[in-house]
């Protein structure tokens, strides 16, 4: 773990480490979906005589090479709570993409890129939803702002059930300059916001990106007029608008269910 | 609310409080929509100087004769949390709807019937946001199990952003025993889980009943036996399953895009 020591010099002089272990995954999923990814550990702290999944697990981590600690259970759910249903991996530091590698990994299937945007998703519950989402919906990218979303922690990455580890997800600091970028690159940019223009109208099978908002604030208005068009999905009872994952999840849906000819 | 204290005899032979105060809902929206739908309520805790919306709730609630207490923001926060936005109410248990009520609510609008069903979703997040889903969705009712899913609580309710107010929820000891029921009064039962056909290919314009499990476990076999087909909702990526609230929605809104002739 030598090399892991090494320190460089990050854009802003800072000194870092490189692969400086800087969090830490729980649950049996989450962990799982890390280790068959190849993100790099330091070690997995498992419940000692842990059968079936957790022993797939730990198995899997020592053919990789990665140190396996075993605790009683009871050690774990006092140190990381019982949600961590006697598993932690101590990972390395979530690697963010870049835009320009979102769209080359479309070009690299030869299909029309397809962005997920997220416009003020502060819940890491829903940010890592919304990743999961776009994972299992075909999306090639998730952008995200440095300023007002969820980074990727390990509530995000819990939430996600391990989607972050395939999905690429970029930090921006400016999302309407960023929707200026892909519209260069030829992306048709949609808000999915009220007042818009029903979701299963408009053609989306082209390259195509999707701004979701927070449910509290929606999109902020300079976003919402950077994009190129509005989807609305139709409310039909009392209450104003879906949970922002289950707007995105519907969105993401929709896309797909275009692309694939249905 | 003299009437309040009168008792009466359950099913089960035991006293119990006709409208007693049985549960509280924090935050803003919940309790807005709480209020709006005429759920009866025995108090409402508000921070003292509460602005907007705040004030807006306060002024409708005197309008409807609840009593109105205010309280120092700091005593609030401490009490029920700083997730209670200075808002708390106080009310009555939440009623179940009768499967025969959330059908009359179908004759009613002169609709298909289309119910969904929840099979062991125990977690209070995903069946809020089920509720909600559905309510926006334009279905007339969701019918959980007494033994393997969450109940109606506070926690679901603020998930719901208030969605249960009018959502008709029933709760039922035998699902199994429910589809067919369901079945008998013409409703076909699609379960949502792997390894069946494509959710899109399904005309879903008929009375229907959509049942989802839980992430982890799935549907059980029994339940899944029970329906008529199984939809399945492509996987492009990695991940092998979506989150059981996201599956849900988009489920709810392919019912919906077919009802509407998408």
């Amino acid at each position: 773990m030598k090399e892991n020591k090494k320190q460089k010099k990050n854009r802003n002089g800072k000194k870092q480490d490189e692969g400086r272990v800087a969090d830490m995954i729980t649950g049996r999923n989450p962990v799982m979906e890390a280790l068959r990814s190849g993100r790099r550990m330091e070690k997995i702290v498992a419940a000692k005589g842990g059968k079936g999944y957790i022993k797939d697990i730990c198995s899997l981590a020592e053919d990789k090479g990665v140190t396996v600690l075993y605790r009683d259970r009871k050690d774990i759910d006092e140190s990381f709570g019982a949600g961590s249903q006697g598993i932690v991996a101590f990972v390395e530091e979530f690697r963010y993409s870049t835009l320009d590698e979102i769209l080359e990994a479309a070009r690299e299937k030869g299909q029309d890129p397809f962005v997920v945007i997220c416009d003020g998703i502060e819940d890491p519950q829903n940010m890592g939803a919304i990743i999961r989402s776009a994972e299992c919906g075909g999306a090639h990218g998730v952008i995200i702002g440095t300023r007002n979303s969820a980074p990727v922690t390990a509530a995000c990455e819990k939430a996600s059930a391990g989607a972050v580890e395939y999905m690429k997800v970029a930090r921006v600091t400016n999302i309407s300059a960023t929707i200026d970028r892909l519209k260069e690159e030829g992306l048709w940019i949609g808000a999915c916001d009220m007042d818009g223009e029903r979701y299963t109208g408009r053609d989306l099978t082209g390259p195509v990106g999707l701004v979701v908002g927070s449910e509290g604030k929606g999109i902020r208005r300079l976003v919402r007029e950077s994009c190129d068009f509005v989807l609305s999905i139709p409310m039909e009872g009392k209450i104003s608008s879906l949970n922002a994952s289950a707007a995105a999840a519907i969105l993401i849906y929709e896309v797909r269910r275009q692309r694939d000819g249905e």
